[in-house]
Order: C-alpha cells, then structure tokens, then sequence
C-alpha cells in the first residue's frame, strides 16, 4: 500500500464497503460522541468520515488528535446506517472504521480557527495565511480563480491566440501610473523597472511578426492604498491581434468572455451579444461609461419640457446657458413622497443641494403628477414628461440639471441609487457590454491643455487628417472597455502603428517628436519597419474572478495578498537591505527628513 | 470583405484557384523576373507568392514595395504551372495576380536583412529584435517554446496539478543567490525581493492544503553573466505534491516529461524508462551528477589492477593512501596511438599532468596492449583490464588515479572527451533519467564546517535519527535531480516538513532554532501547524526548449532578452532614475569610490 494514502478524501463510496484502505489528511473536526469519536478528515478533495470506538487498535491515538494536525489513518470502509447517510457529501454514505492512526504533523493552538468561516482580524489571517487558505470559502475561490485563469486559457487556444511571456525585468515607462524599480548591480546608479502592462512588449509582438498573442500577465503599479486594488501586482488577460479592425477584437473577445462566464455563472444568464454602446451615450443613459445593465433605469433629456416652464430655477439656466440640459432619471415603482424625500436626502448628503422629483398617482381617474416641480410646471409639461419616459401610477422621476459634462457622475451615482433601493437591479446575472468611441483627447484644466483621455497609443479615428483638421476634443479614439454589472474588466483600443500620426498625436499634448523617441523609442523605432495595423485589449483576472465568485473583497481571491500597507506579513517583507545588498547595488537608503 | 485580408498567407491552396481573395503581410522578397514582379509575402502563418505583370493594375504599386514593408493585396488566385509548382511550400501550387496593393506601412532601410539566416552583431540583433523576431529559425524557436509551455501546461492538467500563482514581489531570500532587491515607497528604507524561485510558497500552498500545485514560474537571480544563464529572469516549470514519497514524483513527472519529449523530439528516440542512478555511482561511472548517457563509455575501478604493480606512480600512490583509486575510461575504437596522444595532450592543456593509457592491437594471432603503462604492468594485468572493461582489438583504455573526490571531474571531462571524439556519443536521441540520493551536507573547506549540499529545505534520509546519530557527511538527503544528454534539467526533493528535524539540520551547518526563524520564519511558522509530508521538484524550462530546438544560444529560444551584461538594448534598460522617483524612493546611488 502506498505509504500515505490508498485513495483522497473524497473519494470513498458505497462501492468501497469492505474494503481496507489508507488515507490522509487534515483533522478538521474531533467529536466524542458518547465515547465514540468521529473525526472528519479533509483534504484538497473533500472529507471523509473516520469513526474509532474503543474497541479499536487507533482508539488511544485517536483520542490525542487534535484540530488540523495531519494524520494517516488505516481503516475498513464500512456503510453508514440509513439515518446517518449524509447526502451532500460526496462521502456520505461511508465512513472509515480506524485501525491505525499515524500522526505525521501535530499542530500548535491554532492563532485562527479553520473550521467554520470565523471573523478574524485581517493582520492575524495575512499572517497565518496557509491556515486561511484552508477556509472552505476561500480554498474554493482560490481553485476557482486557477480554473477560470485555465478557462481563458483553452478558449483563447480554441481562437487562435498563442502565449508569450514577455520581460518582467525591463524599462522604466513615464507614462501611466509609478513604477515599482529595480536597482542594477552591474551598472550602478541605473534602474530596471516592473512593468505596468506589456502595452509595449505585445506591439512589438505584432510587429516581429506574431499575429495573435496572448498572456496571464503579471502587471506592477506602486500606487497607494486603494480599496480595489491590492497593492504591487496584478494578473491581466492581456491580448493582441495582427490585421484587424476594433469589430474583430469585440467579435472574437464578447463570444469568449461570454463563454467563460457562463462556464462559471453557475446558472446565472449572461450577455450573449454585448452591446456596443459609444461612450457619449453611456454618459447620457448612465451617467457612466461602466454602467450596470441590470439597472433598467435610462436616463433621458427632459430640457424642453423645463425651458420656459414656471419652474424657474432650471427655466433661467436653460435660458442663460446653451450648454444647459434637464435629465431625468425614472424611478419605476419609485412614486411615493417618503421615497423621494430620502432619495433628496441622499443627494444632499453627498453635497448637492437636493434632487427634485416628480411622482405619479392615481386621484380617481386621474394619473396625478405630485411633488413641488409638478406644481410649478403644470399639468401638461407633467404629463408630457410621464408620456415620454413611460411611466404611470406609482413611479416617480428625478430630475438633474446644469451642464451635463458637471453633473453626469452624479446623475450616474443617483440612477445606481434608485435602482438599488427600489429594488431594480437583478443581481443574478452578468450583464456584459461594449463601451465604444472613447474620447482621444481630454481638456486638462489645470495645466489649460489638451491631455490623452486614455492611451496615448490608440489610433484616433480619421488618422492623421482628423488630428489636423479637426477640433481635438471633438476626436474620437479606436479605444473600448468591456464592462460588467457596472465594473470596467477590460480596456483596449486600436493602435496608432503609423510614426508619423504618432508624433502629430504627441505634438497636440504638446510633446515633441524628440520626446516620443526619448520615452517610447522601442515601440518608435519598430514603427519605422513594416508595423502591421493592430489592435487589442487587456481584461482585469481579479475582477472577473471577484464578479464570478461573487466575493467583495480582493483578499478573498488572491493566494498570498499583500495587506493594505503593502506589506507581506506572512514572508515578512518589505525588510530593511542588508548593508551588503546596499553596497552592492551602490544605493544608500536616505533617512526621513523634515521637509523645508 | 475584410479590412485587411479573407485569407492568411498559409491559406491558399489549389481549390481557391479562380477565387479573388485579399491578403496582407510583410514583403519577404520581391524578384523581377524578365518585367514580371514576384512577392513573397510572408505573415505568421507561412508565405504566399503574387505576381504581378505590367498588365495588372497593381504593377506600380507593385514596382515601390521594397523587404519588409507591410502591404494588403487584393487579387486573383491562379494555378501555377507544372514546372512552378513548389512542393516544400504548403501554397506552392498557386499564385496570387494581385489586382490591387495597399501600403499599410513602409519601412526605412534595415538596421540588419530578415531574409536569411545572416550573421549579424549581437547588440544590433537585440536593439532591432523585432526584425531579428521575423527570422524563419527564430519565429520558429520562439513558437515551439510556447507549445513546449502549453504542452507543460496541459500534461501538468492531465495528471491532476493545478497552476497557481505566486507572488513576484516578496521577500528576500538569505539562501543561494543574489537577489533582484526593490524598494518599497511606503515604507522608506526597506526593500522586496523579487523570486530566486517560489519554493517557499509551494511548500506553503501544500501546508495550506493544496496538495499539487504547478506553476511556469518567473525566477530572477542577479547573477553575473555566465553563458548558460541568462541575466534576470529565467522560468521553471514549478511543482510541488503532498503525500508523497520521491517515487511519486518519479513516477508523475517522468512519463510525463518523456512524453512531452517525445511531442516534439521530431522522430528522435526518449529514454521512457529513466534510470534512476544513485549520486555515488553517477560520479563512479560517469564523473559526473549531469552523466550524458547518449556517450557510452562507463568507468571502473581498476585500482586493485595497479596495486603492486610495476607501475610505480599509481603502485606508490595506492600503497601510500586507502583513498587512493584507478579509474579506466574505457575507449572503444580509440586503440590508436595518435588518439591516445591527442587525449594526453589535451589533459595537459587542462592542467593535468598527462593521461596514461593502454590501448590494444593483434599482433598475428594475439592481442597485444600497448603504450608505456602496459609495458610497466605487464601482459597478465594489461589483459586483465581488458577483460574486466569487454575491450578489444582497436580500443583503449585511459587511466586517472588519486583521491576520486578529487579527480572525478577531470575523469567525467576525459570520459566526455573521448566519447565524442571517437564519436560514440549518438547525438540525436534524448537521454533522461533520475539523479538520485545527493549528499545532504558537504564539507566546507575554507570554513573548515558542514555545509547543506542542496536545498536546506529536503528531508534527510534517516530523518531526526540519522542527524542525531550518523556522520553528517555519510547522509544522504531524499533530493534528485533529472538529467538529459548531460545538462541538469531538473531538480527537487522531498521536503523537511518536520520543525524539529528542520531545526536539528540547520544547527549541523552552525545555525540556530532563532536563526530558523529569522531567515524561514513563513515556513518554519507554517510547519508548526499541520503540514503534510511533501515533495516536488522544478524544471528548467530553457534548457529543455533549448533541448529540443536543438539551440545552442539562450538568445535563440527567449523573446526579448537582455545582453550578456544585462541591457535590455531595445527598451533601453537599465536607466536613471528621475529625482522624483529617487525621493520617493527615499534612495540615493552611491557615485562610484576607490577602494581602500
């Protein structure tokens, strides 16, 4: 017999009756009942059910095991009686009669308890992360995540796609978010830099020549503290594709996104045709260009029915500003005052000075618009409001006005509000979409200039000619993100694979030719020699698996997570450098200084 | 039709003949041949011929193209004729008459020809490695890396392994090799380290209850440049069992690894069966822990041959010390003198003082040995060596004597030497098998102490008992390693999961339980609370690709590498770092300073 186990945890069945066999495993449970003890056994693959009586050679062990130490057990496999069979277990129907009990590793008082899904401090669970991993929960996210990670992987092997493993070790990229560094030994004073995406590196893939790339990477940013994301690394499915136009990325990447949240959904309905929804209509709608579409809520223009109307504080910025819009956001089922009044206290809570609405009832007859907006404007302008956005007896509207490029987050964060509290949104299900036509340029404020929206390397549409002839906020950019029930899980874009458009892009955020040799001079270079057109995106691993899994937090999916110090509590890191270390990379560690 | 093609440049065959078919590519050649233009027009997936002739409305277009520009063709397919028919070609039975040609991007002169297999320097090859990508072999290198991966991956799934991932940004390791160091923001003056390997984490994984894990894991070590290594990062296939014993491992990852072998040995034999050789007999026959068995020759002792023998050198050397041995490197077909005195003079020129043989000849009927060591011995022992080692007329037989843990490495060079220059060694096969049985600690010379051999980290053979009761430098340790045509692929063990056994091995080597813990603590910490028996090992993944391509150059299997003195020429990597990065970092370089 096989000196640890003749079968799994999991995998004793009727079947096995009779048979003597081996197992191993974690104690997870001891229970004494009336001098019989029952201990469940666990391993990666399930539990199994070890009974020892005092007739048994293993009684006297048996009886010194304690929570998770591990133990191989000897035993017959007998049938459980009709009233002990346990049906959801895989193993419920046996149990195994101990007759030898080999304690191969003891364990201290535990710091946190495995069994059950305690609340634990999260510095003692980083700590003593080997025992969180061995919750239930989290040991099921985690193979989860491994096995929608193996998913990505087949399907983009069924289209075509192959993976590359590009640099970790590589160069310091000035645009984007901090870059972690990584001091060079044998040139002193010099600095290697973890990559924030391989944006570089899969171009130059397309490039050299390699058509359809793919890679699980490993994706580094030095950025504070922030709730949705841990710090230092990330996981990307990150892609890219020769010859293409951005229709081929979404029709080869909704299809297999869709495919794979279904593998995982659990029964749950997922988008099957994304819809393809251009950014300026996402902001319109949604107020959001990651709108959760399983709020059914649209939020609609309503300026006409204002303009001119007795409600005179939007009447006179309607007349006083062209730029000036009314949206209404219609809340179904909304229609009763208690409602509208929280839903005005919310708004005023997040600083606005209040959200007005309008609510529809019955008085006999007649469909009744209620609240002080409907009084100012009148029957008619009400009821043309009602009309268009389709509401009757019992829903209600809110209304938000000024300049849409001002107010749209928050007409966005009320809609989400409305459709959570009344109840709209149905949360069992995956709604998938396109957001398209994302604006190329954006006006920095503060430095009175024009900025990338994105990223710098999309191909704006109309090329060179629109980035001459065209006023640049008014360019639209070949870049999309993919979004789900109201989270960003993948961004990407056409490239610019032309030099030349390249630098007149550069030149509108005012940088020279001379700066995107100096900054991008790898990908540059490679645009002189014979750059396919190409295209591509990255999708967001952990957010994907937070969606599928349906967990809140990141620390839930990832195996040895950082806590939110960017600190590693259960190796110990980061530590001070020996001065060793310190000599031989030619640094010096400077000590905090009062600033002047 | 498509943007930019309805077709790849490997697609077209004889039944599209008739067909108008859009396809897009780099220019691989352009012959004119009589006023007639042929294109090879090349993309990932093969090559495709057009022709153009100065009736078609593409032939101006045609006239511009030059190496390496990217083009998109519209065109008519035709049947080429019997006698231009190209059989090694898989679209070598038709042509494309191109009707229509795009430039989508033209390419200024190159820094270095892609068509071709030209010698070129190095740092022009890896400034412009997206040219140097698009040659035939290396394309070709860098796909078969990534199925060799893939098929890793999917045999790994096959036999139940599951591929996590861990950390890259962690702690630094005080075993082994240097560590990649990077400095932490948010806390000033302390640093991570980047992976030598993830062997802490697996072995935490199997504590956390995972029981198979694999990983194509990234590893860095800032080594100095050596010829075998690239500087940086380097990848393993990464594996680690619970509840099992080295057999296990054996008896997963052998099978599998001759598979894969065998998936892309093209027709070349893979030893199914690996030998599993124990350390001692490794160095006694071969010389070598790396033996490459495709060479034939395996030495003997023959010392009790030269003892009291004429031959006063090894006859006084054997007389005056137990230590002393007489290996014979058998050499068959070697029986020539000028072999043999080539063989002296090249141990000579490695610092020997000269190899002493005997080689045999038929005189008549009789076969005779010859050289001086024969003559010193005598006929009855010349033939007695003979017999022992199955020689013959026309071999030879070299001789080392000396203390063996001396000399075994001269011995396994001299036994290399001869094998392939006799050319015994058949070089197209893959030889693989198990290393086994390493000593667990080896004597430290200049310290004058104990040493771990290996890993720290494996289990003794004997456990507790044998480090409390036997000779530390007679025990042997459950680690292996797998060798193939005498490069170590592959190394691992069975793991010291015991904290007491642990801390018993560490103070051999002089280091204390606090020491454990300071330089362990994760692990230690982990074996205190449950930890099954385990084992694993990791594979080296360039050196198989480099195996099986048959490459002799690390830099002809790997995408985007870095110089021999770890530049990274085509992003420009290492580089300064920016004030602002230097004071976020709360790190200064050190200006260069003489030595004391």
């Amino acid at each position: 017999m096989h000196r640890y186990r003749s079968h799994t945890c999991a995998a004793l069945r009727k079947s096995d009756v009779g048979s003597t066999v081996r197992i191993s495993g974690w104690v997870h449970r001891v229970r004494d009942h009336g001098g019989v003890l029952f201990i469940d056994l666990r391993d990666h693959y399930g539990t199994t059910q070890i009974v020892a009586d005092p007739d048994s050679p293993a009684f006297k062990q048996a009886e010194t095991v304690r929570g998770e130490w591990v133990i191989r057990v000897d035993g017959l496999v007998k049938a459980r009686t009709e009233d002990t069979v346990n049906k959801n277990m895989p193993t419920g129907e046996i149990e195994l009669y101990a007759q030898e009990i080999e304690v191969l590793s003891a364990a201290k008082e535990l710091p946190l308890p495995v069994f059950g899904e305690p609340d634990y401090p999260e510095d003692v669970r980083l700590k003593y992360r080997f025992l969180d991993l061995r919750r239930e929960t989290l040991h099921k996210n985690i193979v989860k995540r491994t096995q929608v990670i193996s998913a990505m992987r087949r399907e983009m092997g069924n289209v075509g796609f192959t993976e590359y493993t590009t640099p970790i070790l590589t160069a310091s990229s000035p645009e984007g978010a901090r870059d972690f560094l990584v001091p060079s030994r044998i040139h002193p004073g010099t600095f290697y830099a973890l990559p924030q995406a391989p944006q570089q590196y899969k171009q130059l893939l397309m490039v050299a020549g390699f058509d359809r790339y793919f890679q699980i990477a490993p994706c580094f940013r030095d950025e504070d503290p922030r709730a949705d994301r841990l710090p230092g690394e990330f996981y990307q499915l990150d892609l890219e594709m020769s010859f293409v136009t951005q229709e081929d990325v979404w029709n080869t990447m909704g299809p297999l996104m869709t495919k794979i949240f279904e593998e995982f959904a659990e029964g749950k309905p997922v988008t099957k045709e994304w819809p393809r929804i251009p950014y300026d209509e996402a902001i319109r709608k949604y107020g959001s260009d990651k709108p959760d579409l399983r709020n059914p809520i649209v939020m609609e223009a309503v300026t006409d029915h204002f303009a001119g109307s007795g409600f005179k504080v939007f009447a006179n910025m309607i007349a006083s500003n062209p730029k000036v819009q009314v949206w209404a956001i219609p809340a179904k089922t909304g229609g009763s005052r208690a409602f509208c009044d929280r839903m005005n206290a919310w708004a005023q809570s997040t600083g606005q000075p209040g959200l007005g609405y309008i609510f529809w009832r019955k008085e006999g007859e007649k469909l009744e618009g209620a609240g002080p907006l409907a009084k100012n404007i009148g029957e008619e302008r009400t009821d043309a409001i009602r009309t268009q956005l389709g509401l009757g007896d019992g829903d209600a509207c809110f209304f938000v006005a000024g300049d849409p490029a001002k107010f749209y987050k928050f007409a966005g964060e009320a809609r989400t509000k409305a459709g959570e509290e009344l109840n709209l949104v149905d949360r069992d299900r995956f709604e998938l979409c396109w957001i398209v036509d994302f604006p190329f340029f954006e006006w920095n404020e503060e430095e009175k200039k024009v900025d990338f929206a994105h990223n710098p390397f999309s191909m704006p549409q109309g090329g060179l000619d629109a980035l001459q002839n065209q006023d640049p906020l008014t360019i639209k950019a070949f870049q999309y993100d993919a979004v789900c029930n109201g989270f960003e899980i993948a961004s990407g874009s056409i490239r610019n694979q032309s030099p030349e458009t390249m630098v007149a892009a550069f030149e509108k955020v005012g940088l020279s030719q001379q700066d995107v040799e100096d900054r991008f001079g790898g990908l540059y270079r490679a645009f002189q020699y014979g750059a396919p057109p190409h295209g591509g995106a990255a999708f967001g691993i952990d957010r994907i698996v937070m969606l599928l899994v349906g967990a809140k937090n990141l620390r839930e999916i990832s195996l040895f997570p950082m806590n939110q110090q960017a600190q590693d509590l259960l190796m110990g890191a980061p530590t001070p450098a020996t001065p060793t270390q310190l000599r031989e990379l030619a640094i010096r560690p400077i000590p905090p200084q009062k600033k002047d």
